[in-house]
């Protein structure tokens, strides 16, 4: 749940003259900052197939992935953007190493810092690790938040609005519909904040009522609970990724096959929206739970994109800390 | 076992005008296909104690080892192949990631296409997914199967091939016998099938009556259950590593000490063989139980070789499936 | 417990001309031996915040992290090292893969030789594996002792001895206090061999009277069971990590609480030491079991230049090593 210590977050990321030193929270930065980031990352994807473009933008940088959580597809895309820009990467898998010899996570960060790692790549289940770790280091190091708890995953928001802008246009244009347990979604949260600041035309939220978002939600979403009333017209369609074991210990929340009867996106139900709206979401998929699997691989259907675009926003992140004027 | 669809396999591996674009299995390879193949490894082959050589063939390319059956030396021999051609390798624990998560694998790979991952290595107990993936990716992208259930390790037979023809010369001159489960072995099927191809003199297959092979097994071998029989004026001489845990599960199957004593490859029993005849083991060995310990440190032992030409044979792999012309 | 047979290891670490060929253990090396270590390795230290330097002494080299044992910072330092002198580092875990499989130790090393392996980092909580494997193993290959047992960890010592000797300068001026369970502590083993050939003023071990360190600690040692009495007047604090499994399973050894009320360094402590001494601490940490946290965090303290030391004193010894003179 989005708590009050988040809005230090917002501030804790950015020198005093205004650069993105850490990337904690899409909440505070300008329409400036995130255009600059996007332009930054189009210059960075990559042509299926071709060689990647290679830079050596982090020669002599070292990158350290520290995840708390498992993740497969965010740490690859960190791991690839480092390489790409000719960083050297660390993967540390913490679960099963020092902090089970009882070291504090600020220790285990102090111990890296002194190794020359000049970026942290952290994910965390629980809140404010990114900011404290912020607070923590040295003038030259940076922390990239890859997921916190559920109220942050701002990198994953940059590339929701890279593709976006890539393949619509313009945001002030556009109506984008979410549909899933926002509340508990911290890809939501990050991508919400983004679109608000970027000026989106109309911003829809579709929950079922008993995961309705509380009074932290972007105040400039339309809450709604008929998916119907949210994909009307809509440009692009955000299915979110339901975490089953909601579903089995929480009361008032469907089962799996009444959510995907009432809130499963569908070809079918698609034809409701504008033509030619695109479809997202950020994996891993549930087919046949939030999506239909042909809807999934349908033409709509912009996935592998936002997957790719992960790689070359992580870079334009990476640059843009690791470039910074003193 | 081997089944039909293998056949599928075979074609699906070679490009229209017959180039290599995935390498699932040794069936259905030309002789002169795999001779080039073999060729080109024999320039990779490294000098102990120097420098290896290093090539830029795999620059800007990415490579993921994904493995669904734990191993150490393929994929380390694929991780050093893939560095010393200047390529980045991507090594991928899908037993504790995303699968964990309901992700389907086919869901996986097109994570991994999409940022940029060109050849898959993958390792899986289960037949046909090789196959299964390389249906689904796109143009580019190249599948090495790193071995499948008990039917295919292809890499493996290469490496068996080119270490045969190093120490051995032309295939037609040889006898050749296998000694042991051949018909739950992948690294078996794979070095029968190269072995035929290559015009082998004479195949032969020793097992314990309870392990003989099924129809499916190349017809050129000639299946015996006397090791004496097998081993007289052999010039090389497979072991296959026992699993164990057939022993404990299956009636009319030898324990662990009869094997050794009826099948086990001892300096003694290899008087029997032609003189200078090579040992082979694919490793990892279970020492005293099909190989005795002094004949693999022996001076007939070509195990380390075998190890050796693996780096060689994947580098060769590699370099031919990214190379391909369009 | 040391044992007789690590007499041999020191041996068995010089080639016959006496160039560092493993590093098992710094028993047995000459002060001319440990200072061009030493010297070389002030070279690497890196300034935090700049981009680190980097080598390509280890080009076409590669370096394997064997760990028996888990590990965060010895493995990363070790990876880091190597990367910066331009070598390929393969990460093993042993634990997880082919030693399930029932393969010996030594086969997994003549696996991995024969891949053209050059350098072996090797952890393991028995003693002797170390020296096993060095005899094992082709002319050109060594092996660093990244801890072994309770006897050695020669990297260890020498970024202790690194450390002291940048911040306080020669040995001979200095008082070094160890503090802890020296008898169980490879870090402390190896950082009393180090500084008695460093030929250090005095050199002081305070331990509780149940953990007493037997005949086999060096002879230079004073062995005292009152801190006061240990610090006064010391220049360098060693404290050791408490290993606290060795509180619950023993006799005689104090609880947690009791250590720190009498063993545990503290800022008050400190003021029986020398002006202007040094804290040091090989981490893990226990704050508040064997180091107070605002003596830890405080100017004393050169814990982060142990880490930062550490990453130059294993380049210094992977670049001595894979450079030898044949």
């Amino acid at each position: 749940m989005p708590d009050s210590r988040t809005s230090d977050a917002s501030e804790l990321q950015l020198t005093a003259d205004g650069q993105l030193r850490h990337l904690l929270t899409l909440r505070g930065l300008s329409r400036d900052q995130l255009t600059a980031l996007l332009d930054r990352a189009d210059a960075f994807v990559s042509t299926p197939g071709s060689a990647v473009m290679r830079s050596d933008t982090l020669q002599g940088r070292t990158v350290a992935n520290l995840f708390f959580e498992a993740s497969t597809r965010t740490r690859a895309s960190f791991e690839l953007a480092t390489r790409r820009l000719g960083g050297d990467i660390l993967n540390l898998d913490i679960q099963t190493s020092s902090s089970a010899k009882g070291e504090t996570v600020l220790d285990t960060i102090s111990t890296l810092m002194a190794m020359n790692v000049d970026v942290f790549v952290v994910r965390s289940g629980r809140t404010n690790t990114h900011a404290d770790i912020a607070r923590h280091v040295n003038e030259h190091v940076s922390i990239l938040n890859a997921g916190e708890s559920v109220i942050s995953h701002p990198t994953q928001g940059l590339l929701d609005l890279l593709t976006i802008r890539r393949k619509k246009g313009p945001f002030e244009n556009l109506v984008v519909t979410i549909v899933g347990d926002v509340a508990h979604s911290r890809v939501a949260q990050s991508a919400m904040q983004g679109l608000v600041t970027m000026g989106v035309g109309e911003l829809r939220v579709v929950t079922p009522p008993s995961l309705a978002p509380g009074p932290d939600c972007v105040h400039e979403a339309r809450i709604l609970t008929s998916l119907s009333e949210g994909l009307h017209g809509a440009d692009v369609v955000m299915a979110l990724r339901i975490q089953k074991e909601r579903f089995t210990h929480n009361e008032g929340i469907p089962d799996v096959d009444a959510y995907f009867s009432e809130y499963g996106l569908t070809q079918k139900r698609m034809q409701q929206a504008a033509k030619d709206a695109i479809v997202m979401h950020p994996g891993p998929m549930n087919r046949g739970v939030e999506i239909e699997a042909s809807l999934a691989d349908g033409p709509s259907s912009v996935i592998s994109e936002q997957v790719r675009n992960g790689v070359a926003v992580r870079m334009a992140v990476l640059e843009a800390v690791t470039n910074r004027k003193p």
